[in-house]
């Protein structure tokens, strides 16, 4: 049974989905909920989960979502974003090791939603284009481009929930003499295979999670050397041998790369892993989101409420230490939200305003990791003590994070090889058959071979 | 002196700017022209010949639009595309070689607007995001993004002129083991420069105009081995002996490319010569083209009036023998229809749709170069009959292009070593002082010292 009430979902990756989830999980209890439609642009959900080799513009001419990599292994562990409502165990059968492939995720992120029997409410291969807020009939205008029967066409919703992702529209700088570089330069965006680095000497550009991950990769997979280069303070792990951190890029010219400290080197390849942008082609100024890259997002109530139209939701648009299980907690309170169970009609412009001065200010308050990891994990205590989202044990997720950068301090290329405890089963996980930088097969079959 | 009129352009490569410089030579004799607000997504005009070292998504996360690459020169003799009102001599201050590396043609391009003195009829940095067409009020509104200021903003418009281009959007096959190549994967789109292929074996896959030059491109810059593969026919040019040709491509394993005959190869590279699609992300059903890449294209009567709304019109949509030159007769014929010196409205729509159909016979009538060279040059005629567009020696440049692929015939590295004489100007070019093969250095100033 649906209510009269039509709400948009805009993306089928992990937070589109767990919208999916959070709506059917009320049906499932019997409640009426409001009629869904989720338009995602890829053939397939899983959102950045949904690898494929293409980069730039995809098969339709949108721009290729995926920023994942051929060889990706999950950067946290499994143990700080598992679904409170559907374990790895459920899944697999089994408890498996921390640090998951692509593949492997992906398949446990589908699991759920094929079990939730949603998929019918995704319309595929379907690019939201356009979107207008009519202030008379107090609905969205959704135009959409479906691809597969190269069709335009526009539908009318009572909410829209932008479930779009932020880490696919790339920042790229420029510098002085990469006109004239004469290798290969890319954005961390379109990096796909490592091997193709194999032998090369490359420089990747930046000391985040991207850099730190890419350059990883290369080293697994045979590049001759890596150079890395920051702009505020070194990632100071303790790399391997031919791997060595310089300041900040000042120029190129031909094969040549030049530091802030005056010194110099060779490369063949230069990898720019200089972030996202969020970036929202498909919104006109007054619903559309600008903000950081930080936990406290400018302009949401809650993390998501949209404060400029109350009407308008997005989810997942924080910097990310928790992810699914984050996804989760503001999903289940948007669906609330839009089922009236939590009420926002009494909330005024300046109350979600305050609120979200309030979470700024906090976050700001302290630079340290452990600060801001807390500080997340309190934003998802908040929002699931305020929905039947199952509650699970947090802090005990905060602790695998805390292991999780004990142990990359400790080294770095073999973090990987650690497991931690489930908080969702209790169960601790088994350490991988095989340490992470000799397991070049990445496939599904051979990690699950435990 | 402006009419109440509105016109949106949108883009200034050269067919925007063929009509800036059509409604600006009316303004010239003294007429009154509407207002022209023209849209450029790019910083500088140009269009495909404003070269990026940039791909995939651009500084302001839109598509990058540039599909050329470093050392590009022109593929067809200059003498076939030269402005009837603005000749290369009186650019250059003097005649100059026939083949000019895109530097040189874009500083041409660039000059005729300079001297128009239309750059402030353009907003740089501006993408069209979205165009409605009201039926009632007759307007069309032109919803952009400033991503000067990051601001979207609609205004309103009696006509929207369309000429974005149509080689941006690449289309990009899938083979079977594309996910699982090792090497180097790009489409001719994102190919920047050939340096980085020096001492590789590559795979071209195609047999057009861009699987032709880049092989060549590559070749010249020092691959070690080009590979080029048809579905159709072979290009069949005398190819030096580092460059072979195959049949289809099958399928990629690792580093292996498998051909329809049987063979099968090693490769570092593959790169994808595989064409471009229309398509306009900006624009719903009802003004949207749809067309194949051909010389008489889809729903355009006289190949620019949009038939299912005359407001609207699209130029250079043509697959192209004729480029500059034919964007300007098609620029001042438009000009022409909006200020109501070619009158539209007694043309019904049947008319229209007559016309489209007898142009497309009359394409496929013949699959032979020459008719087809011939028939865009009637084309070109036709329209530069109805305008003020100085009339020129169109038969000449089809002798132009006659030579060049006789030339290319004799010796595929070494056409671009040939010279061919003004149809505007008479004079005969002079010979270029390098061999194309040996001319690494193909900056202006290199281009010009003759
Ligand atoms: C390289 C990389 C590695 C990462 N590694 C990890 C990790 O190891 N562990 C972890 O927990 N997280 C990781 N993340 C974080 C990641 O953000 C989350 O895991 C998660 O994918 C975010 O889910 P989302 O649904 O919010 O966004 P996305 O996954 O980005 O999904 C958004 C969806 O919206 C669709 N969409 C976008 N625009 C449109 C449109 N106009 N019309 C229709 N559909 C549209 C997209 O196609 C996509 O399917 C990583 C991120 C990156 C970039
Ligand atoms: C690799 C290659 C080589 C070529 N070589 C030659 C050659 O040697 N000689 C020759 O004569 N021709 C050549 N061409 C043909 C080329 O099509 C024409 O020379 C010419 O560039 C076409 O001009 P245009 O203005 O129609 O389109 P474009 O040059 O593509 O310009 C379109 C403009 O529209 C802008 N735009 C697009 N979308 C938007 C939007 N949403 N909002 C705002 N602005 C937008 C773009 O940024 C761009 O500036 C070549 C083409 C390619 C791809």
């Amino acid at each position: 049974m649906t209510t009269s009430k039509r709400v948009a979902i805009i993306g089928a990756g992990p937070s589109g989905l767990a919208q999916l989830r959070a709506f059917q999980s009320a049906a499932a209890k019997g409640e009426e909920i409001p009629e869904i439609v989720c338009f995602e642009k890829q053939d397939n959900w899983g959102g950045l989960w949904n690898y494929t080799w293409r980069t730039g513009l995809d098969e339709n001419g949108e721009p290729v979502h995926c920023s994942m990599y051929r060889y990706l292994w999950s950067n946290g562990p499994k143990e700080g974003l598992e679904f409170a409502d559907y374990s790895f165990e459920e899944h697999f059968g089994k408890q498996i090791a921390s640090y998951p492939p692509r593949a492997v995720l992906f398949d446990y992120i589908e699991g759920r939603v094929l079990k939730a029997n949603v998929r019918d409410w995704i319309r595929f291969s379907t690019a939201v284009r356009w979107i207008d807020y009519n202030d008379e009939t107090g609905l969205f205008k959704v135009t959409v481009h479906d691809h597969t029967n190269d069709r335009v066409y526009s539908e009318e919703f009572d909410h829209v929930i932008c479930a779009s992702g932020h880490f696919s529209t790339p920042n790229v700088p420029h510098y002085e003499g990469f006109e004239t570089f004469n290798g290969r330069l890319v954005h961390a965006h379109d990096f796909r295979d490592a091997r193709e680095f194999a032998g090369k000497d490359i420089l990747v550009v930046g000391s985040s999670y991207s850099a730190e991950d890419i350059g990883s990769q290369c080293w697994k997979y045979g590049a001759k050397s890596i150079t890395s280069c920051y702009r505020s303070a070194p990632m100071g792990f303790k790399w391997p041998d031919n791997w060595e951190e310089k300041p900040a890029l000042v120029k190129v010219d031909k094969n040549t790369v030049f530091f802030s400290d005056g010194t110099s080197r060779e490369v063949d390849a230069i990898i720019l892993c200089t972030g996202y942008k969020h970036f929202f082609n498909f919104l006109p100024d007054d619903l559309r989101l600008k903000t950081a890259n930080r936990l406290a997002t400018a302009d949401l109530y809650k993390g998501v409420v949209y404060v400029h139209n109350p009407k308008m939701f997005y989810l997942g648009m924080q910097d990310q230490w928790f992810t699914f299980n984050m996804f989760d907690a503001q999903a289940w309170w948007v669906r609330d939200a839009i089922m009236g169970k939590i009420d926002l009609s009494n909330v005024t412009k300046e109350q979600m305003l305050a609120d979200v001065t309030e979470r700024e200010t906090r976050e700001e308050a302290s630079d340290d990791v452990k600060y801001a990891i807390r500080y997340q994990a309190d934003y998802v205590k908040e929002l699931v003590a305020e929905t039947d989202y199952p509650s699970f044990d947090i802090d005990g997720a905060c602790e695998a994070f805390f292991q999780w950068k004990k142990h990359k301090g400790e080294d770095i290329m073999a973090f990987r090889n650690n497991s931690y405890t489930s908080v969702i089963t209790g169960t601790l996980a088994p350490v991988h058959h095989t340490p992470w930088k000799d397991a070049l097969d990445d496939s599904m079959e051979a990690y699950l071979r435990n």
